[in-house]
């Protein structure tokens, strides 16, 4: 606790107010400890956003998850045997009733994985990797700060970038 | 540690047993810290629950996640461009694969911004605003309590309540 | 604070380093304090993973989140009425949008309640409570330990095990 409250008065972390909107209008959010209430701008490419936040608040490992309504959305389905992506945008009123993802850092960068699923106008759910959203209406995001350099290593055998965990 | 143990003496929260029930039979739950394991009761419309659980509580901001089976569910889905609600019921057995939401109030009452992910008998998904569902088996929620006010403004510009945070 | 020092010296937590992968090479992980960001092996089932990683780790309560792609997927539908289950298995490559789930414990075993939601190529969604599924890529998971002990007993009106919460 006194560790803490050293940490904070000495980095400057005070000086950055609780609440605050970045200067490029993306989003405003509260902090409460390590953790953010995140609501992205209307007309917001939701992780363009996402990123722009962490990159801000200097989180290299953490949580989000979060719901909202979006307007247009790109979806990534990747093929492991051929390593391909196929990739598929959706332009229609959506809700995003599950946005799931962690941050890790890679190459030094903020490095996110988001996952999620929405739903249409018919109430049919359409789910995957998620590439791009654009947002139309709220967009309300829980974003956990772990507080420790989390990292990703390219793996040639998957195609993908993994957690780089001690074997 | 010592503030918060100070805390916990001197407002009577020890007085409320860590597990209980409320008086309407709505749910049981447990408590670690700031977190809730919420079990709803079979038959019971749980965003009534959840509403009731945050007042019984005093949560002033936090978010709640879940799974669970129902056996009917009310989605709504907003059109952005005429600010109408489109509602649609559906009476038969799902299985909730998700529940994501955040707590918040709005005009001195909890306010919960509520989505829902479900599987049918056929395995397939809806997606959506929740604004009811009636329990038909098990409903465990995870509430977690911020501890903090965050409050909700009416937009117009977009017809929604959205989060308050400074700009 | 200095409490949670005592503890973690003399119970030999730290003898096991926050970063390992156990004998069976079904997971690696990274532990921040009482969370556990867990990458499960390619070609592994995940609810078996899950499990054994709780069971290493001694977790008798918390909450599971995750996202990634599978390769085939048992889904199990329950039908109130008949307490009867219907199992379908899916074998094509899908998305992990969102797992969701608990960790309790019964007969003092750690008991798992898993509900997961899938893209399929076509990016419709598949949803439910999940029995199989192994991963075909990456499978990137959040597991938060509460730290006590959460038990589950049989309900027989139900045919579920429920949370054994005080009434």
């Amino acid at each position: 606790m006194r560790k803490l409250l050293f940490i904070i008065l000495f980095t400057g972390v005070l000086i950055t107010p609780a609440n605050a909107q970045n200067e490029k209008n993306m989003y405003s959010y509260k902090q409460i400890e390590n953790r953010y209430i995140v609501s992205i701008d209307n007309h917001t490419e939701i992780v363009k956003a996402l990123n722009a936040f962490c990159k801000e608040k200097g989180i290299q490992s953490g949580s989000i998850s979060g719901i909202g309504a979006i307007g247009e959305l790109t979806l990534r389905f990747f093929n492991p045997k051929t390593k391909a992506y196929d990739d598929k945008t959706f332009r229609e009123q959506m809700e995003i009733s599950n946005l799931t993802g962690n941050i890790s850092s890679m190459d030094g960068l903020v490095y996110l994985h988001l996952h999620i699923t929405v739903g249409r106008s018919d109430y049919s759910a359409l789910a995957g990797h998620l590439l791009f959203a654009t947002l139309n209406g709220a967009g309300e995001f829980m974003v956990e700060d772990y507080g420790k350099q989390v990292s990703r290593v390219y793996n040639s055998d998957l195609g993908l970038n993994i957690y780089d965990f001690e074997k």
